[in-house]
């Protein structure tokens, strides 16, 4: 692995038609306003330009926010849900693993006015590399090998970055009760959504729904009726796999994603396809690895 | 592994007090029918006795019930639960193993009133073994390792066993949203249990009717303020760990067992002592393994 | 899922240039008969084709062999090996796994008459998938989860394998000690290839030996001063991986190979493709998945 | 967990009869003399005693031995092979996990005389609980999940624990070739022993060699003919469980122990019951966990 020379940034920023940052939250936000300085455009992989406003921003993640000035600006980086708003962007906020894997089993019932808004329910299962590579305790072998945990109950900061955007979907204000578990697989997100339909739809009817919303995505996929997705049914792929159940006036949505390509570096190459007007899919067919 | 002789069965049974059934469900209602008439006890693992009334039986396992006659005098045994009752009886239904981590995690909320009786919700994630050594593909190393996925959602049959307890717990009928998941572990189940909270309590407030509840319980154990229990607590032993979280009129409920001693032998040894008359925790004081 | 309708075999055939046959050892010898017959080429995945003579296979496989007048002209299909062999072949023996990764190892080694011939042992550790998806007690998930054990002890099927191909490249007879184990993973296989040294060679003399010999191949690369490889630098990949240790007359080489790939439908596309004049990396070219 | 308030210390050590060592090797010598010197007992699970003279551990430890005078008394803690001089001790070095499971391998061999002293190879495959809790980015979870590795060839510090130890067994010095390999699991050693026999003994007369000389042992077992003993069969217990193979003039030795247990924690009560004539098993007896 070769670590990048410091002092060769700026030059290779101003050779670069886009930057992608990795940065720790807090420290992409001053960074972002240096490469759009050079009039480059950004997708930054953090956390400072998703939600709406810095003081939702700073009661989440107890700092100052390091650039308010651009938050008007930044796009919210999901392609099927804001494709054109990013294919005219700047500085593209990536959305969270956890978001992306919520917001678009969702966003078929919000945009539809199918569920009421406060009874949104999101259990989601992570695989550990959702916690980086940093060491912890929590991410050594022997404590996760075997076990599986909630974690964040309540105060995950994830959970404003799905309340706000499903509030946008749906055009009003949302509740959102969201537990993140971890599990002992490597890559991969399961999240278990739940709603309470203001109707008696079906299943059938239900994922019908969700075939029409979905059905010029490349990268979205509703499983066929009887079938419920697995992680691994899109290890290594830039897809999210839904399965759509319906009973007794609750809708269950499970919705997997590779937290590590839709998740994060996949969607940033989809976004950045889409900014540039490329293929969508460009750099992104790779097929599953299976088993 | 000795192979028992079946001819020698019944000898064997005039020799016991007790005898526990681990058999197909449907295979156990005449087994323990002759048992019962030898004049002895019996502890059935298998479903057969759990529900209360045939009728129910039938409409979720598809077959007609092969000792309907004996229902009125089962009990279900689940001893923080029904200790009374299993101390006297004859023949004890052992709880399934998700029904188990969910009433534990339930009961203090629905024997206090403390919520709303149509917004019950359980996202389980259990370990493999809870599929039984039966070969089949989804049991395959290479399909589980690494993966993870939802299954039976909205019909596995612990949902009526799970509705109907939580309905004799709240002195009122319940709705019950139940969805199992398999998470790539061997042994250990976690219940994430979801309710609305009918007044204002905050975490410690609920935490505080959590001890109070379990205060007497050597099986049972709450979580302290902060934590939340993970499956690797429980490896082993017959304990029920819970975890207590209140916001927003939310409670969410984290409970841990060992699918195979709490949720099933274990839990089994435990309704014997209490039949019997011994310490309550004979044959069931192993220490953890961890990691 | 689409299954093969077995009339429009003969069809199918006819349409072919080349049949990739994934049968059952016993199976796959008249199916290629056939094949042949009809002027196209076979590349068989089984293990038919894969031993000198019908004497030694049914020695090991226990069975008539289907088509010993075939195999005169099947060639062993290790292109890093016999690469112009295959390049003029009709009938290819894909290799097995396990000697796939042991004769990368050793050919350096017995090429250049560098090791006792009498001390070859190969202690190699394979994941799951190298048992297929058949179902078995020893596939089950709570069977190999956290778990490891040899198997075959000097009965494995791959050994005589090993041992002729390993005679080939030494121009003479070899003794192999072969183990193979099973670990808990769903792919790849580590072969540890242990073997005495005729001369006082050390790490770096000897990894330079590696490097010549595979300097112009793409698909085996010697590890660096210091490095080991682990089996995810492969995983997904056509690659085999070398790790190189010379220490008191004993040289200690590490392979890893994804057994899927590189140890079998990887190998196989990299045959088809000498067979037919392709460039040899053609549908080669995954990086890998890690972590 | 509660942590030791260090000005306690003197007067625990003073109020026990003997004191447990678990501390950072070097650290544990000048330890071992301030217990020593109150008159109490020591049992050090450190490798500060193992060696038998400072010049071999300074070389293999790369630092100044703590406390050489003490080097005389100390006693190897094998029970199995060195019961008397425990039994005497005041000084007991607890073996490594890797010596622990090879030399009870190797035990038979080397005191009955059949085997070449010069071709002992030791290929062990270790959970990571192996290496400690201390964070490491090669015990991330990431980073061990579905992959294996060799690491310390040829240099590993148990490599002359387990040579000069065998030595002793042998009554002559031997060489041996260690290499340690890192797999998937959270508990588990499993060592594959290779040496070649003197003599032409096939493996029911191997196996009954092994039988009489652990016949008295109560943690070592003898698997029975056709079987090959597996971590799991291991699991939070005190035992070794060794599979015998012999084929055209090699043995083939798979040994396998739980690392935390008879591998260290365990294996130190049991030289404690030695020291104070305790039954050799007092609390040893839990059974095996398993699946």
């Amino acid at each position: 692995m070769e670590i990048l020379d410091m002092e060769r940034v700026p030059e290779l920023i101003r050779r670069s038609d886009v930057v992608f940052l990795a940065l720790p939250h807090g420290v992409s936000a001053p960074a972002a306003q240096g490469v759009l300085k050079e009039g480059k455009r950004v997708i930054d992989i953090a956390a400072d330009f998703r939600l709406p406003d810095s003081s939702l921003y700073e009661k989440w993640y107890k700092a100052p926010h390091g650039a308010p000035e651009l938050l008007a600006e930044a796009v919210y980086g999901l392609p099927e849900l804001f494709r054109q708003k990013i294919s005219k962007a700047k500085l593209v906020a990536n959305p969270g693993c956890y978001p992306t894997s919520a917001l678009l089993a969702l966003a078929p019932l919000l945009k539809n006015g199918l569920v009421d808004l406060r009874s949104l329910i999101i259990d989601s299962k992570s695989g550990v590399s959702g916690a980086g590579r940093a060491l912890a305790l929590g991410s050594h072998f022997c404590e996760c090998e075997g076990n599986t945990k909630a974690y964040g109950v309540g105060t995950h900061r994830h959970t404003p970055e799905i309340a706000y955007y499903a509030g946008v979907l749906a055009g009003s204000s949302v509740d959102v009760v969201f537990t993140p578990h971890l599990i002992p697989v490597a890559r991969g997100i399961l999240s278990t959504v739940y709603a309470r339909l203001n109707s008696s739809l079906d299943t059938s009817g239900l994922r019908r729904i969700y075939q029409d919303y979905y059905a010029e995505e490349e990268f979205v996929q509703v499983a066929r009726d009887g079938e419920l997705p697995e992680t691994k049914w899109v290890l290594g792929t830039n897809r999210c796999f839904l399965g759509v159940v319906a009973a007794k006036k609750q809708a269950i949505i499970v919705s997997v994603i590779d937290n590590l390509v839709k998740g994060a570096a996949g969607q940033a190459v989809q976004n950045m396809n889409l900014m540039f007007g490329l293929p969508e899919n460009a750099g992104l067919k790779q097929p599953v690895i299976y088993p």
